[in-house]
């Protein structure tokens, strides 16, 4: 079986040459890095089970981090302009947060990370505002009801991409009621990505990056 | 056809005696009315088109308000105890929190009103936040996203509940999405009632009021 | 990675210096356990696995109630005030009925337990509404099709917090069918909080109690 | 075009020769009533615009019930046999419980109607108990949270075929709350027909009062 | 924790003393087994691992059918009466077929099993009509998109209670699908109880069988 | 505005010029009419009241039937070939059926048409089965459970395209129901369209139709 | 009654002073304008027959565009900076497109509107690929499947902001199949805004378009 | 327990004689291919686990393929005809594109798989399009979003059936995301069978090419 892969998507459209590895076996993850021949790869959704099923050589080479569950196989670039924010409402968003700040890393740029500024103290997020709105770009990461989205918004001029997790339970889990939050809020200008999907949204953040490069 | 009116329920639980008048029949309002036999009566969910279908006599009696759709009939005691507090996210949830308000009115109890604070424009809430914090219970009605549930419930003490409102369009619509946003709020001890329930709000405002007494 | 923890809240909310620990790695309840510098703490959610995986030190140190998946760090104030109700409909509810109970307890407030009242023998509920109705607030928990609520709502004045559960099958699984009988319910006054949320459902408690002593 | 009517299926399964009008054209239902050739004919959900529509001479034969939407073309039996009871929880669920009415009407079968006895005030409906309990199959209609069905099936030992209603609003709406009632009871026995189909539900009945029949 | 047992519901609605094992703990069913006295108990929903659980002295006592997960503690009474039919749409769906067969087996009523009969081959269910129609009420289990129901209900006059299953994958997964085909069928008469439900269906089966003996 | 019509797709994929005018305003529908320049046209879901806001002379051009709610512009080639058939449920599932056979007739394909074959009455469908099954393919429309789908393609070895419709209240509403049947259909080898989409349904049938020929 | 109408929004969000009419009165909509006081305002969702219900003289101040249903209050500053790309796949989609235009005339952007390109005629769209990709943002506006959101962010590197439309019917219906589409693209770096929101589509694009300037 | 197979399908319908291993037990799968008595067998959704759980003699007689959880007992026909294409948008969708592949095989079919040609790079697409047009009928399999069904179906004229799967996570989640791009499509003539229903599309492709023999 050969793998179509698309290594020119990266000059098409900017964003990194990734792996979605849930649903695939380790042989097709093995063949995929084998076939990159050389160049760096992103690998996403990597469990620690997957990551144990693959051949050691592979496995030895890979820089694994196990809370986003990513890992990078080669050298990414050096980072390099101004830093996105990415800002995560509980403990609990971190690894989703931690998926785009590697996402980041991989493709060259500087990233920012603000943990644990919940609206349920309001305080902790205004104390950081200026630190956030500095940030030519804003990832914002919240389960539950997701309210800070609409809070953050509200506050800041900034493009912002909201990333709702499936933290939480009840008629929260899964990250539905954190989505709705993002599409229906009252304050305009958010977008958003599907639940738990901190690779997208540093996507979307890369596409806003290389547009105002692309300016300058 | 005989009604079985349940005249009793003020004095076993406290709350008011009210009509649904969604899925009635004009004559069984009437009906309903004429049972009353002096009582004063609270009807919800009038719209104009029901009330200018009721027969003239009792229609010229009622005390109607057409943006909470509430008519009373005969008169409520005079408005005694500390004001409940009603905030709107929004313009459109004002005729939610009317019905609320009328409610409370209808009961014998005081009320204030603040509207137009949602989160979008932070500093409208925090602004008028002492105010709210004096009232022994705050109902919050709001739409769409719902964020000033958790926003409002972080920053005060008081028995918080929320009607999530019908306003919005897209996933907002039919109310779904304000009432996933009360129920898993990251902010603790926010209660919750059906969508536009101004009423059972109300109702349960009552409750907790006359819990207040009982220990006065 | 420094945690941005909320210790003003109970001053500013009343309510408790909680942590849900679903979605947290042991690391992180280690460090806010450690930050909390002798100030008593209640983890909730916190499964027998993850207890497990706490550094022993810690673990040994917290009073772990299993049923409830709650623990206690340090010493709660000793408990004061009329008791709160907790009705459970079935066997099955108790869980979420203690953590409601270790709740109130951790917050240095009196409870009652009412098990097994479900209303498909309605006499079991019936003998014990003397009990029930001398309570400030009334907590009920119920799975299923959760028709306790409209019940008990139509016999007693107290306010009541339902807390649907997700005990159930078929249409019942995850707890909906019991949320959507709290809000959608025909006696008037009910206020609801998540599915399985006997924390929040305490918290709202300690709200309308704390409103209670304001007055006194 | 020709219809392919089944007039061979009340000798089949008992049930009624009904024609649901809604979706059909006017010239739809002259054309079956016309097949009908003097047998006795139900029509049900023809709405007062739909009746309006029907050429004169049809509609002059017809027994119209409007609450109901049904109509009666010709002449039914009889009733003979014990009385099924139809317990309707609230005035709005009235039109269900006479499209059940008009249905055992129309197959020769007596009923009894009783009505206004939701579980928000419980003593209405305990003190009908002895009425209800002396039927040999008891449907039961009822919206919002259909509570009614698990109290009711908790206290009689006859068959409970429950209708759920789309009376309600915000989670009620359209009648998934009440439904998922009568499926998720935590009182066993209970069975469902669709929501608002106070037609199935007779025809259940009909199958019941039938077998009961075979046996005497 | 004293568990409120309701013993006298069997007198009450004719209804089996039976315990719904899931959700509760071992030590749970001990005790209630235990309160049992003497009396005959059955027990539901009770998985292979919640056996090896439960004490051995308790354990060995019990009659446990694996299939259907159902346990009977003490002595039955004899079966006596006319047979209901249980039929089964496919393999996968005898472990609910089972649940009512125990579930009945429990109650000193006789049954009848006829498997393998779905639709996709029609003449299956064709050659054994006669067999089904003869029995006073007829169980009809079913998964998949549950196209038995409507085809059995056209051709028989029996009572059909139609039991869903949570057997199928895609849109059929968690047994919707077939509980919505019951619910809308085009077949007059049929009623419906939760999915996988064998329990209900049978206690709906012996009210059904108690009504016909209250004739004879 | 310049409408960019792919007037080439008839060429590439086989399927009808054709315009859905839900959701399009008159001046639109006019003005793809035009640029048609006297090529033939369909156009689907044209309700009669966009067809009299229409300018007079293309209304008066247009072969237009109601039921179906479609037009025809032009002259569609004879019609030839072997005869698919388009088989309906019930009396209310004749609009979708038709725009099927419209669709069918614009593109020079003969039909047969079969209606008022529901399962509720088995011996209509399988009195029709010879007839049906001489058919190249088979399209089958049903709303409510959607019985007939798994009935029939058990019985013929046809190709077979479901249409599901939103005939039917309740649980049924919107057509969801019938749709679940035909995806979960424990007779293999039905595929599906959207809800109400006699017009894909026959595009479908179209491409089997052209296949066919390719071949001979 | 006053209103708290947040003027600062604009400076502090870059997003327009936008009213959404929705949920309004018509004498709210006339004192929020009064209060405008001769600033300029945006009005959206507002219906023709809202718009006939405002007092005469503000309506005659009103620039009306009725597909979009928005109006402009007063005068917009001139448009200056690179053109925004719209791309919308059908003629129905025009409204929405139409909306997030307006917006960004309102705010003196630049646009350039590219409509009529869906996927079912892959040519329309890559014909007109050189066009779009100069754009320095791209707001993406589709119905029924959504398919082009895909497509497009496959094909380009700008950043894209997808608008789903409730255009469609049978699981179209709503605009919840072109949502999913959006938020579950196998395309990195899409963004989405809530169904029919060209209003917060095109609020997004000037954050990005700010964020442009802040950089050169 | 006897089972009633229904092994004359294949001659009435021409599918295969497959059963549906997910919920039967060992011992049925034993059963029921004992009974088979020499004829050819195929067995979907087959677990390596329920594999390890039959008998040895059974086991060691299976051609089993492990992506496709399917197992051949006895020898089908040598292949025959001209060969189905099968498209698979990645590579998690391989396993649902075995199980068609698989069918077609065990029923002497021919087939050829084009994989990794998913929309987010048209150009892999495009370059295999003559191969993809030549087949009699087409099998789409796709996740996520599934773009790619409306983007093939506007660039051939071949019968189309989508299989969407469950690959995806958030929204995507379960497939739904897919089946809906499937059903909503704008590129008309698409039919779908179930989610990761390879096997049901494969006897739809079987129906389509007997079709077409039955003209040769």
């Amino acid at each position: 079986m050969v793998f179509t892969f698309d290594w020119d998507r990266t000059a098409r459209t900017g964003t990194a040459e990734a792996v979605l590895c849930e649903g695939k076996e380790p042989s097709d993850i093995e063949a995929i890095c084998a076939d990159a021949a050389g160049r760096a790869m992103f690998l996403t959704r990597l469990t620690p089970e997957m990551l144990a099923a693959l051949a050691a050589p592979l496995r030895e080479r890979l820089d694994y981090e196990p809370l986003s569950r990513t890992a990078i196989l080669g050298t990414p670039p050096a980072p390099s302009g101004p830093a996105a924010a990415i800002v995560a409402a509980g403990t609990a968003d971190r690894g989703t947060a931690l998926e785009a700040a590697r996402t980041l890393q991989f493709s060259g740029r500087n990233h920012k990370m603000i943990i644990d500024v919940g609206v349920a103290g309001l305080w902790r997020l205004t104390a950081r505002l200026d630190e956030i709105e500095r940030a030519p770009v804003v990832i914002v990461v919240a389960g539950m009801e997701g309210a800070i989205f609409s809070v953050l918004a509200g506050l800041i001029a900034a493009p912002i991409i909201a990333v709702p997790t499936s933290n939480g339970y009840g008629v929260a889990e899964g990250g539905k009621a954190a989505l709705s939050s993002a599409l229906a809020s009252c304050a305009p200008g958010i977008t958003t990505v599907n639940i738990d999907n901190g690779f997208g949204a540093a996507c979307a953040a890369i596409r806003i990056l290389r547009a105002r490069q692309a300016t300058a």
